[in-house]
């Protein structure tokens, strides 16, 4: 961690400094607001983080080459839910580049500094006449306090909007970090997408700022999992205008992460509390691995397991499955030194079960904020930590008969 | 495939000649029958495939020690459900190892000619007074019959016992193979544990019968899931006898290896039909991989998906969850070349949804026995066939309720 202080405030991407919003409903979704702008008033520092599916979506192609044609600047971003614009073919890349060119004409910026996102249902063509209705009609109501409706109509069916700010002091001066996010709790659409924007009013060079943006997401959002799956739109951008008067340089790397991190790690946390079906977040920790490496990769398994995530939903304190998901991750596991603890509860350790400690745990698990916690006995200092929800019968109800 | 006429008959493992068996009731679990016995009358070729689970259970361990020590000889298998035997640490290897030298007594040969298999709750330890009972009841009612109660013995909450067995006349004369599994459908146990036992009454040595078996299990109980689980327990042994007086040498690797898939492929997608909460049995065909290993991670990747398996669940003929799922698999997959069907309906081909056929595709999806099918797009030849179930809410319920 680095030497900064750092205070929540109410707020998310127009928090800080010289960054505008709107959300606007464009008839995309049958209700609700269905487009957002975030739009910087100069051009910023612009950084992004993209599925690594391999059908990737007409907008995901378009940011990426945007961000590469403008070696990481940009104006605005533009996004659109209630339609993925994936598996579109060649007018679904027509359709996202006509988005960024019509957000451009709106702001009299360049076209490859406009980065685009979409979310909803996969297959299916985007309405172009109420998309460039909607830019337009977005572009007109941009406000300095217009990012919570962009955080309402990026949500396809999240159970409420996702922000966050941060006021940092660090040695270098005060600026601020927002954020908006959406997540997975859909009906109509085919697939989950995870969409994250974050802005600062830090001056930060393109290349720091990108390096800074992996980083964090690699311990946020890329630790998170909902049901494991990896959606054809994911993206996480990252906006730097330098408004705040404040520059952060290379020997400022970790403030710029850790700042990052106020923000992106509430808003990942977010995503899983509002995850299809949940009703507990639970923080998996993995302590005692081979490597961090190897930690992830047994967390992974353990927030993805169905047997562990069912048992979290039925209250079931059962030690046995997350001993069995740790020993079939992959990672190097030893039975007789690893351990397992269910909140503060240790329920297996040394090869030694302690059920009298079960009804405790029980009582734990009736909470709906949950950590559980696995040694791997290996005696390395691997570790990792990953946040999921629990699986219930909610989540197959709104899986299997959305389209009914 | 091999020259072979294979003719399916009612049966199990005491089909082949030889063989004897019985399932008896000794009060490990609540009611119902706990403890099978499958014994060959000579000494047979032995051989074992394990879990690769990390948190092996100590019946694994002694099963794979006595197999080493014989150098893949062995008279009998001895089964426990009820009680897994896992994390029970030096208590439960004593236990194991008393199963195999109770049941050696019984039979008349030495301890580590005895295989030992257990499934059912984790962390608790076998009450030995019970299983040594069950043992000398079993050894006493052993038949050549016995086939159907140990089927039955063995099975936890599985909604119906599992066997099969083929006649097969090869070039080198008539001989049987017969088997019997369980699988994941159990509401009191920690775990899912699939075991499966196969029989023979062809002369094999055991390092064909090893590397046969292991052959075979790669493309039938490894090609199945349910939920994504690997058991602390699971195990598949196969004894040959040579009772039939035939015998199979390297020349008939292929022969024996399409013998022993005729009982294993029915085993295991008896397992997945039998699966926690399961109503469809679905076959995933994935083509058109960069190899075949590429093929698998992606038809592993379609089969737990729990977006794939709701669809399917609700009827919901969603192309787009399969394409992207394919894209996040790893493997390689190329979406402009990709194919998707349900079916024999092509619902995605050449990046162009056919969803005028989602009609057709949702009527198709009301039977219970289903093939999903893509083409990975990337010209190569890679193919691969997994076994999957839909996800339910009962899924669910059974998991996350089961010792509420």
């Amino acid at each position: 961690m680095s030497d900064l202080s750092a205070r929540p405030v109410e707020g998310s991407v127009t928090t800080p400094k010289g960054f505008r919003a709107a959300g606007v409903a464009c008839g995309i979704k049958a209700s609700g607001l269905d487009l957002a702008l975030i739009v910087s008033e100069a051009t910023a520092s612009a950084a992004g983080v993209f599925t690594i599916n391999r059908a990737q979506a007409a907008p995901v192609t378009v940011s990426r080459r945007n961000l590469s044609a403008t070696s990481g600047r940009a104006r605005a971003i533009v996004v659109n839910s209630g339609c993925a614009n994936a598996c579109t073919g060649a007018e679904g890349m027509r359709h996202a580049e006509a988005m960024a060119a019509r957000t451009a004409s709106s702001l009299g910026c360049s076209v490859p500094e406009v980065l685009v996102a979409s979310t909803g249902v996969i297959g299916v063509n985007l309405d172009m006449e109420k998309v460039t209705r909607g830019i337009a009609a977005a572009a007109a109501a941009l406000a300095p306090c217009g990012g919570k409706d962009a955080a309402r109509a990026i949500m396809t069916t999240d159970p409420f909007p996702k922000t966050a700010a941060v006021e940092v002091t660090s040695g270098s001066g005060t600026f601020r970090v927002g954020g908006i996010a959406k997540g997975s709790g859909m009906i109509e659409p085919n697939m989950a997408t995870m969409l994250a924007f974050a802005t600062t009013d830090a001056a930060v060079e393109p290349t720091l700022l990108q390096r800074a943006l992996k980083a964090v997401v690699n311990d946020t959002f890329n630790a998170i999992t909902v049901d494991g799956e990896c959606s054809t739109n994911d993206c996480v951008f990252a906006l730097a205008n330098g408004a705040s008067g404040v520059k952060l340089g290379d020997q400022d790397y970790s403030v710029l992460v850790d700042a990052l991190r106020y923000v992106c790690e509430p808003l990942a946390v977010g995503i899983v509390r509002g995850g299809e079906g949940a009703t507990k977040l639970v923080t998996v920790r993995v302590t005692g691995a081979a490597s961090d490496a190897e930690a992830r990769q047994a967390a992974r398994a353990i927030a993805n397991s169905p047997l562990v995530k069912t048992a979290i939903h039925g209250g079931d304190p059962n030690w046995g499955r997350l001993v069995a998901v740790a020993g079939r991750s992959g990672s190097n596991f030893v039975l007789d030194s690893a351990a397992v603890r269910i909140g503060p509860i240790e329920l297996f350790s040394a090869g030694t079960p302690h059920d009298e400690r079960a009804p405790e745990a029980a009582e734990y698990l009736k909470g709906t904020d949950l950590v559980v916690a696995v040694d791997m006995g290996t005696g390395g200092s691997g570790t990792s930590q990953m946040w999921t929800c629990d699986l219930s019968a909610e989540y197959v109800r709104i899986n299997a008969e959305y389209r009914t």
